[in-house]
């Protein structure tokens, strides 16, 4: 099985829509089966990054803000977009101390997934934050965020029941819940 | 704090992009900050379903291929997209029964997440699928599908080396994982 080599052609592509964040390109293509179509793309311009903080209690933080896109209040893990050409670790470090004030002396890259891979290119690394120093919150002008320190486990439970729904958080807090269980963070 | 009422104005909207799958509009706002500025965001025509099929061997499926916006091979479980107006676990056992040829007796909703929720509505819902039949599988002509049998563990251990990145995938097999070590699923 060849896995290296993209089995769509592409014949044309048109950029359709261009913002700050996002473009959108309309390709046509002829899909792997041969026959043809037509693929909108939307393509980030930006990594986007999250932090989950984890103090020696096993406490953490959640932002809680209205997203405009699904029209919901959403309860997430300290969350952001960095340039491509900035170190996502670096873009996780500033969206934490951005949000929640808290620097962290220790870093671990947890996950790494593709959001929404059959429209966009959307990457995203998932960190875990240890040894946090508390320091003042700056969180950015059009952000109306709501910080909420509570039990790693009571997150965990928001999970289980729903409550959390953003997929980064959502991954990112099972897998902190897996290392715990499997011995892999200790207090 | 109210959490009900969505802090974004919405001044304008303009439709400027659409296909079968996707709508993008671009919005003019006023953010919860009191700033003007533009959204843009990205409308889910279907909603996306996954099934994660366990035997009672604890094997499971992964469906192999070429993701087109992310130009990369992908393991994922099986995976698609359904009408809003079709129940989603109609949809999530359709793409089952199409990708791997497999029916099941017992289904159980595990996971709802939004995937990309800074830009797109996108949700999905993620199902267990248990007491299984082995049918025929029948891939969409666009589709160039491999179809992988394999221990749940080893999937399990895909998702911790990070060779399966998509977030649908990932998050479906760190909860069945979860469900497992915590007796919420037995053989």
């Amino acid at each position: 099985m060849d896995t290296a080599t993209n089995p769509w052609k592409i014949l044309h592509s048109r950029p359709v829509y261009e913002n700050n964040w996002i473009g959108v390109t309309e390709f046509d293509v002829i899909n792997p089966g041969g026959g043809k179509g037509i693929y909108g793309k939307v393509h980030f311009k930006n990594i986007a990054v999250g932090a989950i903080a984890l103090d020696e209690a096993f406490n953490t933080y959640l932002v809680g803000q209205y997203r405009f896109p699904i029209d919901q209040y959403s309860w997430e893990i300290p969350e952001g977009g960095g340039d491509p050409s900035e170190d996502p670790l670096a873009s996780a470090q500033r969206e934490l101390l951005e949000e929640t004030g808290l620097v962290a002396g220790h870093w671990e890259k947890i996950l790494t997934m593709h959001l929404s891979n059959s429209i966009s290119d959307e990457i995203t690394m998932l960190y875990l934050a240890r040894k946090l120093e508390q320091r003042t919150p700056m969180p950015e002008e059009t952000e109306e965020l709501v910080i909420r320190k509570l039990p790693f486990e009571e997150a965990y439970q928001m999970v289980v029941r729903g409550e959390i729904t953003d997929a980064m958080s959502v991954a990112t807090i099972q897998k902190v819940q897996l290392m715990i269980l499997e011995g892999k963070i200790s207090k």
